[in-house]
């Protein structure tokens, strides 16, 4: 399924929904908001952006949203992969930030023309 | 769980998802992702973004998407209960407009402050 129409494209990776999109894009598109689309995923994207320095140790957002370690590593492991956040391992602690350009992106795929 | 923390909220519905959330606006915001968080939807908002007048008629977004029309009609449920579309039924059919007002706010709580 692809619709041999327009295709216009936010900066980074988002896709702009209200243009007229392929089956291509409408996936990528929706893997960004899939992600944001759980309410653990947003709180913990919530409580990273709002932590000092805009970064936070894993070992930090377990306890906030009240799951065991492996439960918060496979949601972080979701947004990393949408791009939403980064992470840095050091020594034994993965960091997580909010990656802005990402949800700047997803932001303006938001956008009516 | 809910922290007791600065509330920010965008002019209509979805919480701003960088700001410190309660777990009810995470589970708001998570609610209006999910409904985008799927290619078929994504296109379904598409095409109607595409449509002349800015809506259209549910009998127009079968064939495009290659849906029964119970299915799309599932899919406008979800996007309508979402508040992301209008629903407006005349006569035998059903027409759907894009919610720019909503597309806008969902936009606007991925802003980082």
């Amino acid at each position: 399924m692809s619709l041999p129409l327009t295709i216009e494209q936010t900066a980074c990776c988002v896709p702009r929904v209200t243009a007229t999109l392929t089956s291509d894009e409408a996936e990528r598109a929706a893997r960004v908001f899939k992600a944001l689309g759980d309410s653990t995923r947003v709180m913990l994207l919530s409580l990273i952006a709002g932590s000092e320095g805009g970064e936070a140790c894993i070992c930090d957002l377990t306890e906030p949203v009240g799951l065991s370690q492996g439960t918060v590593s496979h949601h972080m492991k979701l947004l990393t992969e949408a791009g939403l956040v980064t992470r840095e391992q050091r020594g034994k602690w993965a960091y997580f930030a909010v990656n802005d350009g990402a949800l700047d992106a997803a932001a303006d795929a938001l956008r009516v023309r």
